[in-house]
């Protein structure tokens, strides 16, 4: 089936400003709350919210084979079960509504009044219900990085990590869509030099620069999902902060995992932006020494030009970019990803979200946290507005964008922005 | 409100065995198909599985403040969102309702045909939507022995052990109730003194003899549980054998934790046990030296004195007790890891699981997992039909069993058991 909403000369009779992350070519998929209350699954053209509920109830859907109150929902959970076909020809559908030559919505004042929001009107939600959140460890230069603070520089990347996609599971309850703030957390540390832990406020909390990718239902239990037919369980991706508390997590994370560190909260860009839309970004990934046993072994193009951006913005001041990086630097791609999560036969299903892990880039400046920016604290960031940080300071706003471009086109994700609250009193 | 349903001294008018692990002090909580293929929320009692949502369309929960259709669910997430008071008045009324003395039901025999029927014809289904899903590792003897074998003897445990309830996220999506079989799993593995990894069937799948317990909805984002309060978030315990594939295991989980070598497979018993059922089982707990940080310190008994056995049973032959232990052993209790885990504001779902890491005794032969009772399989274990037992084999299955039992009452869990099935052969 012709992907043809891809096609760079399709213009919208939406007005459209020019360095726009959503023109007619991207129609990514999310769910929002109007002023009305009302949640529904929608898309986003320029600065307007598209209630595709309406949408449907108004027949702007006829001739694909949807359940009807497909859109009418507050998770798109059901619709990424339908499966890559339906999601091509919905998106294909509303690349025709909206297209400049089409009159049937533009010339529609009645309809266009109920389907159509402001962005700035409307509230977005969590775009899925998360069953199982697993995050990745996949940039070389991240793990190489983390491994020459904490263990030896010598021997930063252990044995495995060129054989395997590292991931852990993660916690899918304290995902947040951007906007919500988040408080610093409390938890247990040991401070440099002792030898008993103490209780209190994490002193060091950080971002991490990762995206996510949200999966279809992708196999049943027992059986694998092949490398060659992972990309076709991936439904869109999305940008992703997974908050990180590093005094908690050095004292916690032997021998299994991070925790607390993690699971006090991950913030995500609101909009998921399809695997489609992002089918003219594909590039080739960083070559793979030594090659990967055959199951993850891939030919072609895996990789995705996606530039990554992270600000800090201090309450009432301006913003400081501390990072600008990319999603191609990525050694193990999201195909190899699930194909590795599923090897062992586990069951993956629609909505479940696989984070990147830290994307770090080559040089210093392209760094994905400020455990590496900052070089464990050693090198405070200096900020536009005068100050420093080594880490993230109450009330800064940690913000991510990030967009792919060529001649032709720009297909953004938007951003996540959330801001660090103080630590809560503690009622106990 | 007086939990009256413990009584000792109460009978039922059904026909209980003296040994069984139900008798009307139990009343546990679970889902089950019928061969009509009406899925239901019930009770068990004796070898008879009641119909709740029967119960509840024929009267029988008046006066107790439910939604209508409460228990004609496919999971019990909305009946434990009610909260403790309300499990207290429904458990109360089942034991009302089969009480010898209550004529009611007892002598209402077109209700009978509708509400009861024999543990045989029913299929046990997953209890409850598990939204997260964490285990800990807080037995003392498992993380001293596993120490010892993988790390250093000297300093089996590591330095966060007596400080912190050490846990870690798992994954939801292959937890399977009792009687669900379970393929070898494939995966990555670096054999005994080579430097590149090979590909193939796990060769060293273990059980892990685990309880885990299911929450309420704790809290809010960012807010911690107190571990005063704690309990009150429990619902209540099932059995649980965290299957474990330990080549994986060593190979991949440096250094975020486990991650494939659980994930292909966690198993539980179908009835959820309430806590308030266990409530005359509570016992002290070992002496905790160094004292914990305060907000994990806690007074009065707060272990569950459980009986528990591990059994393997190889295909057409006699089945072999391989480990006798007990609940008690944990040297952190529920409360403990609960209010741990909320310490940071991780937010925490009514039918979230929690399981308590593999249970080991302090005696050889109460060792949780056939890693500590072979010795990584140094020691192989003697079987009733002659065979020996480093790891599980193909078509062996698997029978976890608890139960308390006191002079005047036995109260248990039934079993979890299942079946290894070899590999499958891949599709690629």
């Amino acid at each position: 089936m012709p992907n043809f909403a891809n096609d760079p000369s399709r213009k919208s009779w939406l007005d459209i400003k020019k360095d726009s992350d959503f023109p007619i070519q991207n129609i990514p998929f999310g769910v929002f709350i109007t002023k009305e209350d009302v949640i529904t699954i929608g898309t986003r053209i320029g600065d307007y919210a598209i209630d595709m509920g309406a949408l449907q109830q108004l027949g702007y859907f006829e001739g694909i084979e949807l359940t009807d109150d497909m859109f009418m929902q507050d998770t798109l959970n059901d619709f990424i079960s339908d499966g890559k076909k339906t999601w091509r020809l919905v998106r294909n559908r509303l690349s025709d509504i909206f297209l400049d030559s089409n009159p049937t919505l533009r010339d529609n004042d009645s309809h266009k009044n109920i389907v159509i929001f402001k962005i700035e009107d409307v509230e977005m939600l969590l775009p899925v219900q998360i069953g199982d959140y697993t995050d990745f460890y996949s940039s070389k230069e991240h793990a190489t990085n983390v491994g020459m603070m904490f263990r030896d520089p010598e021997n930063a990347l252990l044995p495995n990590w060129l054989h395997i996609p590292v991931g852990y599971h993660g916690r899918s309850s304290t995902i947040v869509p951007s906007g919500i703030p988040v408080h610093r957390p409390y938890g247990q540390t040991l401070p440099n030099g002792e030898t008993q832990p103490v209780f209190g406020p994490s002193k060091l909390v950080d971002f991490e620069l990762e995206t996510a990718f949200i999966t279809t239902d992708a196999n049943l239990m027992g059986e694998p999902v092949s490398v060659e037919d992972a990309e076709e369980c991936i439904f869109g991706m999305v940008l992703f902060n997974d908050w990180s508390a590093r005094d908690i997590q050095k004292w916690e994370y032997v021998p299994l995992g991070p925790f607390l560190a993690k699971n006090f909260a991950s913030s995500i860009s609101p909009w998921i932006v399809t695997l489609d839309a992002l089918e003219d970004f594909k590039c080739e990934s960083p070559e793979q020494n030594p090659k990967p046993l055959p199951y993850l072994q891939q030919t072609g193009k895996h990789a995705y030009d996606i530039n990554l951006q992270v600000a800090i913005q201090p309450e009432n001041a301006v913003e400081t970019v501390v990072s600008n990086s990319n999603f191609k630097y990525m050694y193990w791609t999201m195909s190899q990803q699930l194909a590795h999560h599923t090897i062992n036969g586990c069951r993956v299903n629609s909505g479940d979200m696989m984070g990147s892990g830290t994307i770090s880039g080559p040089t210093p400046d392209s760094f994905g946290s400020m455990l590496e920016l900052s070089w464990g604290g050693k090198n405070p960031i200096k900020m536009n507005d005068g100050s420093e940080r080594k880490f993230i300071n109450d009330n800064d706003t940690v913000i991510i964008r990030g967009y792919c471009q060529n001649n032709d086109v720009r297909i953004g994700f938007g951003e996540v922005s959330s801001k660090l609250l103080p630590a809560l009193d503690l009622k106990f």
